[in-house]
């Protein structure tokens, strides 16, 4: 089965979620609702930015995967989904402001439309409704992962902001950093999915290393792509993490096997952050002759595979298929 | 008994509360800690710079003030205390941004030292911390109560946002602001130490009134003091709020009784941002002539008077003396 139409996979993940996502969408904007307009204006333009919702997808996902969700009863997963999807947009929101983006999911990011202020503080109140809902659902062990989960990514970004500009960070601080800001809410949404359905032994260490692995790999690939990807495909500005000095694998793989002479042209532009225009092509160009793509790619399918393995336990089904197509698709978007 | 050493007051209650706020301190040094050496880098210099932790002795005040605390099993209101700090922590970081403010409590302000992207994310960071310690007391009262605070925290500055630079801002909508930015907090570390103590009935009423009015009272005064006191009084840049073109009920005041020609200087300033380094005394001059600074403080003594009137139904202690004293510690800071 061909995975070349990459998104088709998350909508057919989508599809078969359809019920689940049309209830976590709901959810999602009545949980956006305030009294001070701003924030729902905000929050409207976040939705209609629209965005994969990998996320709520993957909690929905694993819910399901332990037998979850199947009777009318059964609605935790969709007040978590949108809980996860919360976290994730405040940590957007800040990320934006923090990284001064102009541009997200291929739409002006909100900082740009309403200010770095608005941005700060209509993310802290989604992160407040974070945990309105989870408080709501009322598991101690679900707002246990999630609060600690949270506290990861906070942790994330600050260490990513220690590397940044950097070149001497080891590969391993960087693995750290990801995992972080990214595999460590992707694996937080699936243990929540197997939480809820009572399956906390094999199948949340499952779908918790599922989820890690994913993310790593997700977050690899993305990482790869801002050498890599013009910016229709990405969505998001091309040379955005070169402009600002971000310490990513390709940087690090390039800047490993570089010349003297590249070694003075990754210091000037990362570590001196003194820039020109000609600058990114002269990185993608060494990026390209290091390899460093690949390098970065075959880390991501080596995480993609683990991804994999880690579903291993769960019988054959239709969704099982849909998870393992889309740590595929994870993968190959950059191809 | 004269209140006129202000601080005293608190230090006083500070000393009454010693071993709780001793063991506070020290659970707030601890959650501090992160595998990132900036977490607790950063907030090393929050807890040098000290402030009066009145929010974490409200909620250690209102344990003991319901009977709860006084055998050594009776630990929960000290972590609870912590969390509370880290809540306010973590927004005075965010404000702290979103302002621009150079100084904050007479020293500088985290984000003039560490930069604004650190004062974000390790905002968040002690925000996910909070729930963490909310998360290890367990009780879904408890969290329901401090998310939802959260929550209306976030709103209230986002209203503010929306209200600066505008005269036309009604009494009512600054009121709301103040109440979401300062008094929700105040209420939801008083209404803890209730519920922890399992007084969830008359007490925890009284406790909620307690705090919102001391919450209120209290802001007002500091808005007041931006325009009345001096930096080392206040421990802030005076005029700040001026600078920033907030709408607080000194200006409010002050407009409503403008002549037109005073009402066209409060439009250049406010309104249009348009300032220079002369408009500070001349708006000084101007609050003072039309009585705001009284106005203002005659709201706060209203509230202060209610807030007393609050504790009524606990029976007279050395304890509620001193929360009495607190009281009129936070109205006559400013005289």
């Amino acid at each position: 089965m061909s995975d070349a139409g990459g998104e088709d996979v998350l909508k057919a993940l989508s599809d078969y979620l359809a019920g689940d996502m049309q209830a976590c969408n709901q959810a999602i904007i009545d949980r956006m609702q305030s009294s001070v307009p701003l924030i729902p204006q905000l929050g409207a333009h976040l939705v209609a930015a629209g965005g994969k919702r990998l996320r709520p997808l993957l909690t929905l996902a694993s819910a399901r995967l332990c037998g979850y969700g199947h009777t009318p009863e059964q609605q935790r997963h969709v007040g978590l989904a949108a809980c996860v999807e919360f976290i994730h947009t405040a940590t957007l929101l800040h990320d934006d402001v923090v990284d001064e983006s102009a541009l997200r999911r291929g739409a002006a990011s909100a900082n740009a439309l309403f200010g770095n202020k608005a941005s700060v503080l209509v993310g802290d109140f989604l992160f407040a409704r974070s945990f309105q809902l989870m408080t709501a659902d009322g598991s101690l062990e679900v707002m246990s992962i999630l609060s600690e989960a949270s506290a990861t990514i906070a942790e994330g970004e600050v260490l990513q902001m220690s590397t940044q500009n950097d070149l001497s960070t080891p590969v391993e601080r960087y693995l750290t950093v990801i995992h972080g800001k990214t595999a460590a809410l992707f694996a937080a949404a699936c243990r929540v999915g197997a939480v809820v359905a009572g399956k906390e032994g094999a199948e949340e260490k499952a779908l918790e290393s599922f989820g890690t692995n994913l993310g790593m790999a997700f977050q690899l690939v993305d990482d790869a792509l801002d050498y890599a990807a013009d910016q229709q495909t990405l969505g998001k500005t091309v040379g955005d993490d070169l402009r600002e000095g971000k310490i990513t694998l390709p940087v690090l793989a390039a800047y490993g096997a570089a010349s003297p002479q590249e070694r003075a042209f990754w210091e000037r532009v990362i570590e001196k952050n003194e820039q020109t225009p000609d600058d990114l092509p002269t990185a993608l160009s060494l990026i390209e002759k290091t390899g460093a793509i690949e390098i970065t790619l075959a880390r991501a399918a080596a995480y993609a595979d683990r991804a994999v393995a880690a579903l291993e336990i769960f019988p054959e089904s239709e969704l099982k298929t849909l998870l393992i197509r889309t740590v595929t698709y994870a993968v190959n978007r950059a191809r």
